[in-house]
């Protein structure tokens, strides 16, 4: 039997009446962005493949705050960030404050392949969605009912103090090994209703929000996005079990409850090794998340 | 006596004829910076505007690349991009595509003081800097006519191809210990002469080319911004003596010369800790560089 073995996620941060009310639709996302993204690994797919593919269907759910269904700044606009990396040779690509691209992990796919640059950043990731012939969507097509409520009450309530005092949540993300022994992570995002604009997370940093190296683990991270920055989360989990020989999950466990115990965040994040074990923790109420394991087995689960 | 010090760097790469028939001025412009950054810990100023400090004058210096000399991208457009970090809180700063702001780097320290972001890039850099009232200048104020000569070579030389494939180089940066034990970070770039627009590099992304922590290190890196970002060289630096014991001089060299000696791109650092060690490495021809030690002994290089 091949060893291959695929890990996602939907964010993590407090309960909120909208996840409550959307449980059984959210289970149903995870579960078609999983079995989507292990679908690539059984037919022999690679995994940085198979994490585009999985992040490509939370962004089309406009359930999840990436793609379809991204937050609004305080303008009213969507703007949105993602990073990809290959495990097998480091090599990472990134977009940050990009809009009217339908998929933007796919756009990071394409900085990976086609460039010398990890990270493009607004008017030039669109004109490179151009020439690599990306979809792109109307402005309408990203703003769901729920997000223009969000920013509607967000944007009567929140006065310019605490917009610059605002925490950042709402990231999908996915890792994968597949049958040839790569890992790999990706990470894609909308933002936060009513944030400021030109924000820019954790999403697409790579070794914050993402990272991705054969000799140690590929990871996603979601949360509050400045602490997983100034924590660099993912690389800070990888130099762990190189340095230490811990494994994955107690990796994991440490740098999020342990490390950064005091860090006034909600922070969670998901992770794969090259021996297809999955290492997942987060320090708040939920994290939307689902895996299939070596042996094929598949969970989704939203709270603890 | 106080144990205050501080380093500063105005970028690695391989040697150039501009380098070399601007070695006074490069000498000078680094003790001037270096000089003006120990003043503000001479008079009991802290660590992070000493580093802000040197980096001004970096920046105004029109012979370095970052602020007024920055290179012009492939539109003949510049973007600059800084990061600041404080090592006694772990509060970061951040820009990224800015244009019109004279000291990128003191954006970068708004970011930090008046919002919860960390980074925050283009259109919405530009908006706080207005509102905090960041000194702006015309295009032209930016525009020197080594990087215009550079940018019309490059301009006409380089097809897309290379312009894909190409790796970016140029930054300047300090670290710094003030009398009160806490140390700082600062990075500033203007780029690359005829660069994809858009592009971003390590110099604002926090735990890349710039990076701060009181327990550790502060760290500010320079050269190929790529795989600086994909190495995670500042955190990986900071991390390495965290968890192995080992002062800061092998840190930086185990990091930059064993553990990326197969990496393919220049790469320099400039580190400092509590005790007011200084670490500095680099792989390759040139440094630019400049320190005054805890004994308060100034010196400026650019070679090995």
């Amino acid at each position: 039997m091949k060893r291959i073995a695929i890990a996602i996620h939907g964010g993590a941060s407090q309960d909120s009446d909208f996840i409550r009310q959307n449980k059984t639709g959210y289970e149903e996302g995870l579960k078609a962005a999983v079995q989507a993204g292990y679908a690539v690994l059984q037919k022999g797919g690679s995994a940085i493949d198979a994490v585009e593919r999985a992040v490509n269907c939370l962004e089309d759910n406009p359930l999840f705050n990436a793609g379809r269904g991204s937050a609004l700044n305080n303008q009213g606009k969507v703007e949105m960030d993602a990073a990809i990396m290959d495990g097998e040779n480091l090599k990472a690509g990134a977009v940050a404050m990009v809009k009217s691209v339908k998929n933007p992990i796919s756009l990071a796919k394409k900085v990976l392949e086609k460039t010398s640059h990890v990270l493009l950043c607004g008017y030039g990731a669109l004109k490179l969605a151009k020439e690599a012939g990306i979809v792109l969507e109307e402005d309408q097509y990203f703003i769901t009912g729920h997000q223009l409520d969000e920013f509607k009450q967000a944007n009567l309530e929140e006065t310019g103090d605490i917009l610059l005092k605002k925490q950042v949540h709402g990231t999908v993300g996915a890792v994968a090994l597949d049958e040839y022994g790569n890992i790999a992570a990706a990470t894609s995002t909308g933002g936060t209703p009513n944030s400021l604009p030109g924000r820019v997370g954790d999403s697409c940093m790579i070794g914050a929000g993402c990272y991705a190296d054969n000799r140690t683990c590929a990871i996603s991270a979601t949360g509050d996005g400045e602490y997983i920055i100034t924590g660099v989360i993912a690389n800070t989990i990888s130099l762990y079990t190189e340095l230490t020989g811990k494994n994955l999950q107690e990796a994991c466990d440490y740098v999020i409850k342990e490390r950064n115990k005091d860090t006034p965040g909600d922070m969670g994040v998901i992770s794969i090794n090259k021996n297809g074990e999955i290492g997942i923790t987060f320090n708040c109420e939920r994290m939307h998340r689902a895996w299939i394991d070596t042996n094929g087995n598949m969970e989704a689960r939203i709270y603890k």
